[in-house]
């Protein structure tokens, strides 16, 4: 059994659609950033990190989203989620799925949570941040229409882990200012996307 | 045969350490921010991400290092550099390497790279993101310290890819204004480190 920590409208949407996806058993247990649950300490004893989303298994407990989706795709390998018996294919799924971690969201973050690396109270700067997002979330979006995606899916004619987390990061594209309409392939992937039966019951659960 | 693209004191030290670790055959390529090398269209035609690392194999063309170290770790497995049998020890160890990709290293970029995410002209950002520095890698390297560094190696008793990552990140502290004594286990373990021969052998060859 596993138990997915989450909060809607955060990168947790990924490995919940993932598990979805894989047919496993989990349980749900909402982290409420309107309370600050996210720094309890009944929290942070499963994530000293204090962020969603963590992924509690029978070995432990797991974080980072390119992690947690690569160990559901190998837990479950029916599901067939990930090209599990070819390094470098599964090497070029991990590193789509790490530049969505480590550039895209990162980007995106500077909207909303300058105060990591900045002073909170330099609000000339942290404005700052927050108007550098449409073109760094941009630039993003950008290296993964012209380069990244394949197509259908991200790497091609397979779904994969790496189809629920860009479908995760492309519904902020509009909040962070930036024109869907700029990335045809990714704005198709997403409706499509949004159609899945699977990515429907994980968004209706995270809002019920 | 594989070819690292790599550039002097960047985190392609990691890959380099790994490909030593596993015995492979490779080739190193230099890529010279100072000649802006990195966007060079020869370049460009290799990694439009235009940076460092890039890691060509037979199939293609690898970016990403937590993925690059995975590949290497999976294409060798008799150098035994990761967990490869065990989804949730090598979901861990792959926790731990995002980590140090998506926080750690991106704390430190805003040091040097904080273009990427506010207007370059606006220096009084850039001047906040570099005066951030030093509280928020402390944070990663205290996270690290404290909870995810289990000792005498990152993932414990073994070796693994894991190590080589953590050791080019920690070469940066001081550089970032943290102070290594705050944090005795990552400091001894960077202390070890520096002595391995394949350390030594790769930071030679980048210097050389």
């Amino acid at each position: 059994m596993l138990t997915l920590y989450f909060t809607a409208h955060t990168c947790a949407l990924a490995t919940h659609i993932a598990l979805e996806d894989a047919g496993a058993e989990y349980a749900l247990k909402k982290i409420d950033f309107a309370k600050n649950e996210q720094r309890d300490p009944a929290y942070l004893a499963v994530n000293p990190k204090g962020r969603v989303p963590a992924l509690v298994a029978p070995q432990g407990v797991l974080t980072e989203t390119p992690a947690m989706l690569a160990f559901v795709a190998q837990s479950f390998p029916r599901a067939r989620l990930a090209p599990l018996d070819d390094p470098f294919a599964f090497a070029t799924a991990q590193a789509f799925n790490s530049y969505l971690c480590s550039s895209l969201h990162v980007a995106h973050a500077h909207r909303m949570r300058g105060h990591r690396w900045v002073d909170p109270a330099d609000t000339a700067a942290i404005a700052a941040m927050q108007r550098g997002v449409p073109k760094s979330v941009g630039e993003g979006f950008a290296m993964i229409e012209e380069h990244l995606f394949k197509g259908p899916y991200v790497m091609g004619a397979e779904y994969t882990i790496c189809d629920p987390y860009l479908f995760t990061l492309a519904q902020w594209m509009e909040a962070d200012g930036v024109d869907p309409a700029r990335f045809p392939r990714v704005a198709e992937h997403r409706a499509r996307m949004a159609e899945r039966p699977n990515v429907r019951k994980a968004i209706a659960a995270e809002l019920a």
